[in-house]
């Protein structure tokens, strides 16, 4: 592993508190960090190095999966850590940032290789990237890679825009654009399950699949990004990036020992065979909703609206269902499904492969049809898959009875996205990142939904916080013959006891 | 549901004991019975009803699964067994036997369908027939129907002239053999797995399924049935029935609801389909073994020819291992391998199905090649299916991790395999029951194997007690480049916990 300079914009910001010094530090914990690992953190504020290591501290001791409990390996750990205060629109910060790493560079004997990791506000990106480039940080004789969160742009045009001026001062291979979902473990399983299992390879064609269904729930609301959430609402918070990357690293058909370039390119073709849409057939495939007041976990909560930050008459999207097609050999009328939403009643993310029943039980419509058999990948709130099969006791004739095979990942085992992601940034890995290719295409397919929700072309359907989203999300799978698996609508609770998901059979 | 009467031969037997009388206990508590069930026993030696019904309260007691702590109920259960002294060649007997029946038929208001269980060594199977008949106890206005255990027959001759005998009495649809491994739960629903879920439905071909492997291991000895064990050997006592039995259940494809005349036809067409060895080739295709003293569950036992009751030059198998090949369509190019012994390192019933790896990893022998994809059956010491699929970390490049999805059946919800047997006989529904077709058949099949023993043309192979058999058994597989799946050969304890078996990779 090569010894590299992370260069941390956004160093007191919440991301870096939260996600990265976590991650930085179970990845040391774990020794995959190179020996001489240090650190640069930028920040508007004057800061001395003691404080900022400090305030490493308490994030590792507060989000750590980890306890910190062994002072001397937290030292160590801390001991990496410097911080400069930096006003991004100054040129003789940058200056000074230069001196410092190469200083830093000679003490650890660190080769000149640096990691720019923008943990800051989109709005910043640009420049930032463009002062890099004109203080000499990035002409060393090392690589230099780029670290950008999303969004990444705010449309199609802008992102255009976005990418154009960082590739005055990155190439596409130096840029790693972060998508979370890219790193969660179940996720980056996807293609290995696949391609190494002959019996689930055997299954992946429209032959036998009916329906994909993409979830990803939250019962939180707007939170503090009031600002933010009201400008870009669920389809660029959530839609345009992290569900769109689930239907790719779903839908592709990898060859064993697939390399990130074929990933890159399986990727790149679902997305364009996406059929896409205009903006006025929107309604008939899109769902707008957003929410009312209502009960989450027991609390009341208010409505979007009702938010401080919001504007009342915000028309803004906090829920989308959409139904989608790939027009290609192994997709063609396999409909995928996906939903996001914030305030619903409970948090989960997790992607439902519906299998199509035998060929004789779809002509004739029997009373007494088994449920479908579901395969089902849960990345949230825990790790598991679940091959859903129906059994029935000969002893009973006449009674269907769903049965779960389960593998459950045990939590201590799993990293957390960020530190996949920033081990495979250091690595030089793209293949867990978004590329270019794709966020293009997605802001692409995008667009007309955009435009549609602008132009009020798709009412606003309102829900009330604490339900699985309006009734026309599922309406849009029941027009199909579909319904949404694991919506624990009219479960009691006592039913529930110990399943990552409700019983639901067919209805 | 019928009233019938049953009339039980061996009322003071083992098996009545520890099988019968429980799993009648069971249907009544589940009010599988009709409600005037009542039972005939008959034993040799004189015994009042009393003293009767306190024996079976307390093998009720001490082997049924449920607790018989309701004393009402179990007073109840009880007064529906009454004795009477039968000697089997004695035809007075028989003649107060009828007047006994038709007086409690009267007494209870119970239609005069009989159901003759006879829990009795096979040497008296055809003179109790006979008696029946000529006694007129089996020609009532009602049904009549013979349950019989195993073994049917010693040889092919004498199962057909037995069979013979029987028919004089009774027609094939009245008589019930009970195979008590067909009345267990797991293997009942073998074929509703197969028919109700695409999914298998999809990979139950050669096209996917590289072999099978049945296995029935015992860690007892020979116990107290020397004298019959000695003169039947693994062959007769577990290979030509269960272990043929669990063959033809995997193997059958079964349309949706299909009947139980179905089910006997498919099964007659395995065993007509499975190709047929002369008794030179046997020594090819079957491993014969013998225990010798060894460690079984942390215990040292005998070899088989110390054991009492056992000649000390004996050559009896307690061991056999086979390779089978049915010729049809679905199955062709798919070996089956069966094996079954006693004095077995531990006791476990399964079926697993391997899957054929991918076409371009069996054309090139990588280093690097996940495990085959499993599916196993498992039919005891627990119930329960498990997918075995592989996963990888992709930050951990290069280790290939089996991962298993389970379902386990709770142990309180499964009935015992009498209790569904007896419950199918009460109704009629010969499914999952022996039929002759399939008893001939798989005498014939077995008969040069019986042979080839004799002439001893397969040599005897010593294995030590608490191991999985002789090497040779390993072999047999290894030709074809398989091993056994799940011998926990070499794995150390502390890796097995909590597993239903220990994990073993692709070697």
């Amino acid at each position: 592993m090569e010894t590299a300079t992370i260069v941390l914009f956004g160093a007191t910001g919440d991301l870096a508190k939260r996600k990265i010094y976590p991650a930085l530090y179970n990845l040391f914990v774990e020794q995959k960090l190179p020996q001489a690992f240090h650190i640069i953190g930028l920040g508007r504020r004057s800061l001395s190095d003691e404080a900022f290591q400090d305030s490493v501290a308490q994030s590792v001791a507060r989000f750590s999966r980890r306890e910190a409990n062994d002072p001397e390996l937290l030292n160590s750990f801390l001991s990496a850590f410097r911080y400069n205060v930096l006003d991004v629109g100054r040129k003789e910060d940058y200056a000074k940032l230069l001196q410092r790493i190469e200083q830093r560079e000679q003490e650890l004997a660190v080769q000149p290789n640096r990691m720019f990791y923008l943990s800051v506000a989109p709005e910043f990106f640009a420049a930032i990237a463009a002062n890099i480039k004109e203080s000499g940080l990035g002409s060393a004789a090392g690589w230099k890679r780029l670290l950008i969160e999303k969004p990444f742009g705010h449309n199609l045009q802008s992102a255009r825009e976005l990418n154009r001026q960082l590739s005055e001062a990155f190439s596409e291979d130096e840029i790693f654009r972060i998508d979370h979902y890219l790193g969660k473990p179940m996720v980056q399983k996807l293609g290995v399950l696949q391609q190494n299992n002959p019996v689930l390879d055997a299954l992946w064609t429209s032959r036998y699949i009916a329906n994909v269904q993409i979830t990803a729930n939250e019962t939180v609301g707007v939170e503090e990004r009031a600002a933010y959430y009201d400008r870009a609402g669920a389809v660029r918070d959530m839609f345009q990036n992290h569900m769109l990357q689930l239907l790719m690293m779903l839908a592709i058909h990898l060859p064993k020992n697939g390399t990130s370039e074929e990933v890159r390119l399986k990727k790149k073709r679902v997305m364009e065979a996406l059929v896409p849409m205009s903006k006025h057939e929107v309604s008939g495939q899109v769902i707008r909703g957003q929410y009312a007041a209502g009960t989450v976990l027991g609390s009341s909560v208010p409505g979007y609206t009702s938010e401080p930050g919001i504007d009342a008459l915000s028309v803004n999207d906090t829920f989308i269902a959409a139904k989608l097609q790939i027009d290609a050999p192994f997709w063609r009328g396999v409909p995928f499904y996906i939903r996001t939403g914030k305030r619903m009643k409970e948090k989960s993310t997790r992607i439902v492969v519906e299998f199509k029943a035998p060929l004789e039980q779809r002509a004739a419509a029997y009373e007494d049809n088994p449920a479908p058999n579901l395969l089902v990948f849960e990345m949230s709130p825990d790790e598991g898959i679940t091959l859903q099969l129906n059994t029935r006791d000969p002893q009973r004739e006449g009674e269907f009875k769903p049965i779960r095979l389960d593998f459950h990942s045990s939590r201590e085992d799993l990293p957390e996205a960020y530190e996949n992601l920033l081990h495979d940034a250091w690595l030089g890995n793209p293949t867990f990142f978004a590329h270019w290719d794709e966020v293009e295409l997605s802001w692409q397919w995008v667009e007309p939904i955009l435009q549609a929700f602008e132009e009020n072309l798709v009412p606003l359907r309102l829900y009330p916080a604490g339900t699985y989203g309006p009734a026309e999300s599922d309406a849009l799978l029941a027009q199909d013959g579909y319904h949404w698996w694991f919506d624990a609508k009219d479960e009691p609770e006592a039913e529930e006891q110990g399943k990552p998901f409700a019983i639901q059979t067919n209805r």
